[in-house]
């Protein structure tokens, strides 16, 4: 039984996010339904990352297994015609059977857009954080470098669950600042729930002086989430990328 | 009585474009009643340019004349809260009585954005073009340089009035590859009807080899709206900057 690979855009603004809920529009239904319409066949897929909702992806990966024969060229053309507007496999890979969207990924890239100007957007406004005040992307850039390292995320996750293992190897942190528009880049092994809109929002904090760019050790050191700043909102977070092995 | 410039950015996809018409929704009427709302005044505002339905602004300028003294600051605040979120007013200042938004304009800058890859987009798809077929950008780019200069611009012209002057000084043109999102750029001193969606719907022929990049000057020559190509769709197209003395 194959197990497939999908790449996949989406804008996540009319969605109540990845994961599948009874009587609200989600991402991983909208795939199923798709799956179903193809194929006929009922079956669960599975997401490297369970975006929020409001959050979009460039580059989420999911998988599933099915018993069905098709090319990668034909499974991309066929889904894309059966998904709605605002989401699309970008590719389609056949993977050995212990390929599994979650459990196999390695390392995601995720980005948060904020927009930093007086005047709220007009164009593109279900793709940025409007932030009024003007922003210190210097010090936002000193203050997530603390964070590259293995800590316990715990102080930047909302909702925590006995389960969940705080501890997370943040990779790469960087900001990019052009024009009045300005990105922040991270790459993780794994996220904790909402943690990169909770370190967004820590982070704005600093670039309005609100906190000390140093500040940032103590906050991990508290492992409480009331350590750090407001949750950033969803529209401005992409899911960028998934790597595997 | 103040004659008052704005700088409006607007997402076009949800009007019928630039011009009042009834029973329509129109960025002008938008403007006017955000205008009455604040002043509880009627005037009608002049838009540099008459953008088409769908087409969207960074960079749209208007003038009114109005019997209220505000600072640019006051206007700015009054406005933005009057305005909906896909029109927002960017800047405001106090000008001379000889101000006219779209008889003082000596040029505009346009750009059309083209997503050029297999799949259609799902982020962002109000703001780009999506052309499937791989297209030469360079041949694009060499078309289009030819249309650089002082022509008599019909072939381009869509629903042409016997009072319409087809000359055009078209100053710059540029073609802009950034992975697979192709931007071009198109300045001149006036414009005619939907003139440059149909010179990118004219130069995505040319991109695809379906016309040869040196046949735009036997296109000019003809001055007949059928030797051009396909008018391009209008969410590609954004005023971005009109320039005054």
């Amino acid at each position: 039984m194959p197990t497939i690979k999908l790449t996949l855009e989406y804008d996540g603004t009319a969605y109540a996010g990845w994961q599948r809920q009874p009587d609200q529009p989600t991402i991983q239904a909208a795939v199923e339904t798709a799956i179903f319409g193809v194929t006929q066949i009922s079956v669960p897929v599975i997401g490297a990352g369970r975006t929020d909702s409001g959050v979009h992806a460039l580059g989420q990966v999911v998988s599933f297994r099915i018993n069905r024969e098709m090319t990668p060229r034909a499974w991309t053309r066929a889904l894309n015609a059966h998904l709605p507007e605002d989401i699309v496999v970008r590719s389609v890979e056949l993977m050995p059977d212990s390929f599994h969207a979650r459990h196999s990924a390695k390392g995601k890239l995720y980005e948060y857009h904020i927009l930093n100007r007086p005047e709220r957007p007009a164009i593109e406004r279900a793709y940025w954080w409007h932030v009024h005040q003007p922003l210190d992307d210097a010090a936002m850039s000193t203050a997530g470098i603390t964070l590259v390292g293995t800590h316990d995320f715990s102080s930047f996750q909302t909702q925590p669950t006995d389960n969940d293992d705080p501890i997370c190897h943040l990779q790469q942190f960087m900001v990019f600042l052009e024009g009045d528009r300005l990105r922040i880049a991270v790459y993780a092994d794994r996220f904790l729930k909402q943690m990169i809109r909770s370190i967004v929002g820590t982070l704005v904090e600093v670039g309005m002086n609100k906190r000390a760019p140093g500040s940032l050790t103590a906050i991990l050191n508290a492992r409480n989430r009331s350590a750090a700043g407001k949750t950033a909102p969803p529209q401005g977070l992409f899911l960028m990328r998934v790597d595997y092995d």
